[in-house]
């Protein structure tokens, strides 16, 4: 069974497709675009066409840096502005491609197969890039969402349970922060691992048509876009502390923790807002010891006063205040400016502290 | 006397100011943005602000490999997303600014001051830029349109007469574009040099409004825009044929020339488009003629095969055609495609024979 729907932007609107074994379909569609893969599915994506590069999906090549290299090989393929690109990969993949597709000659149409859960359930529509740059992690991006998505459930048994958390952890963010009705129908449906193709594909389908919601409504994260930073601001600072060895999406759901403290000492939550957020972290916390509980015993020793450095330096903040997303009243998320005192550094240390407790983060 | 439009674009809806002396004025409104500013214009630009650089308005530098410095000092600068950037100069000065804005943390807003006829009167509107790579030049580029543009007509001083024909050249390309109304009272106002103040900003007012409709009509170059190309074809492979010694808009005034011959010699012009293009062609010459004969001499001998050579990479073509912007019966312009024939290319190395002759082009 194939579902699609659309979405739509301000420069295009895109179709989103889900089911089972596209990529043969895909394929056969663009045996004349430009295939940029990632270099793990070698083994798995049949070359059936005639340009194409691999690309490790590393934090390295997904940089300004390594942009030239990519729009050389575009140029050399003849690539004009009416050619294609697809982009077969997880989230670093889209990321390069997106940016790339973007300035090369002023912008070309690209197809995105994404390939992790992640890129399944939230990253693959809204059209963002986040790129690094003279080593300052996601400093530069934009915006050039694809001109279609296919999204093929098969790739999903190809990760393991840490990229399929990676993904959970932000669906359910997403669905959080639309609001209590999705949230709970959300937890309903939430299925137990090893995910199989049906309950994939319906879970996607869900939360992709929530996302949907936030970015017809504010495509370039001005307002109610940026509530999906939820988790983000205290996650950024985990992941670069800790030489991003916690993954993305773990980090968030960390994040979503510490911000819930956060907010809870703050005194911002009614009893209700209580009970949601304890639904939240009690869903976050339960995959952790579930599925990935041997992951946390391998993660670095954290120095709490390194992670409020980096904390400092999330792009988010302004001058003078600090710019967090968090459960407030009845655990609706608001953005919330913080003036940058030592008071307030306090504690957010405080609030890393509890969280980190509360997920048996062993060494902090 | 100042004047002031707005444009409406995807993205935002952006102001344009034209006036005497209003340096100072943006100055004193932005003293906490980050200033990017040609340094041509070292001693023209008073101080009074703390976070500037200035940049040498070379191809250089209009480069994605030059990008990474830029970025650098902005994020030394501390700027964050609610930070604005003043960019001072020409061309490429804006090509540079767009760029780099529209990338930082995924685009930051910046204003526009154009201290060419050119950038004033044609390039500061439309939110378009051009940037070199690895030795291909404007292979990449993309959309970013300044918040504000604010033309200051004091700076037209600071110009040479190439300088000014630059500029007059694609004023007239645009108002030719339009409609032969829009041309026709383009011609009976086109001003004597030295340009004066008030009639600099009468013409510039005039043809920027023109444009206007264009780029609000077709922001992304995907129709009526397109034939703002006319011209452009023809002369790019001018340009780079002869390493750049031919300033851009020079070299549009007679790519104009080139194109008008090769609809000619195609038939495709009815009485009324025979004279209308004459009109221009006419135009075109007396302004050679009367400003700018001296520069003819210095330019170098063109090898026509090579100039073919050169027409045949231009982007804007498709795999198997040639696209070019011609006019065509009473003279409007349409974009056309021609097959990458024998016969075209012997008809397109007529058409630069002829043009060149006609504008006196000394040594080809």
């Amino acid at each position: 069974m194939q579902e699609s729907f659309s979405v739509v932007s301000s420069s295009n609107s895109y179709q989103v497709q889900i089911g089972e074994n596209l990529l043969e379909q895909v394929i056969n569609k663009h045996k004349d675009s430009f295939f940029i893969i990632d270099s793990n599915l070698k083994k798995i994506v049949p070359i059936k066409f005639k340009n194409y590069i691999f690309i490790e999906a590393t934090e390295k090549n997904k940089s300004l840096e390594k942009i030239p290299e990519i729009i050389l090989k575009m140029r050399e393929a003849r690539l004009n502005r009416t050619s294609h690109v697809v982009a077969i990969g997880g989230g670093i993949i889209q990321d390069i491609v997106t940016f790339a597709a973007s300035i090369y000659m002023r912008g070309i149409s690209w197809t995105y197969m994404p390939t992790t859960l992640l890129g399944m359930i939230d990253s693959c529509v809204g059209g963002k890039s986040a790129i690094n740059i003279l080593g300052y992690k996601n400093l530069i991006g934009n915006f050039h969402p694809p001109k279609s998505i296919s999204i093929d459930v098969s790739f999903l048994e190809t990760l393991n349970n840490e990229q399929i958390v990676c993904g959970l952890y932000e669906a359910v963010k997403i669905s959080y922060a639309k609001d209590i009705e999705t949230f709970l129908s959300y937890l309903d449906c939430s299925p137990k691992l090893p995910l199989n193709n049906s309950t994939a594909q319906n879970l996607i389908s869900k939360v992709l048509k929530t996302k949907k919601w936030f970015i017809e409504i504010d495509e370039f994260d001005q307002k109610e876009r940026l509530i999906l930073n939820f988790g983000h601001t205290f996650c950024h600072a985990l992941e670069s502390s800790t030489d991003f060895a916690i993954a993305h999406g773990i980090a968030v759901g960390m994040g979503m923790i510490i911000a819930i403290q956060f907010s809870k000492n703050e005194n911002l939550l009614n009893d209700k807002g209580i009970e949601r957020t304890e639904l939240l972290k009690n869903y976050i916390k339960g995959i952790i010891n579930n599925y990935i509980s041997d992951l946390l015993e391998k993660y670095p020793k954290l120095d709490l006063n390194y992670v409020l450095k980096n904390f400092d330096n999330d792009k988010k903040h302004e001058t003078n205040s600090y710019r967090i997303i968090l459960p407030k009243d009845d655990g609706g998320l608001v953005m919330i400016n913080k003036d940058k005192t030592e008071n307030a550094r306090q504690k957010i240390i405080k609030a890393y502290q509890e969280g980190l407790k509360i997920v048996g983060y062993p060494n902090f």
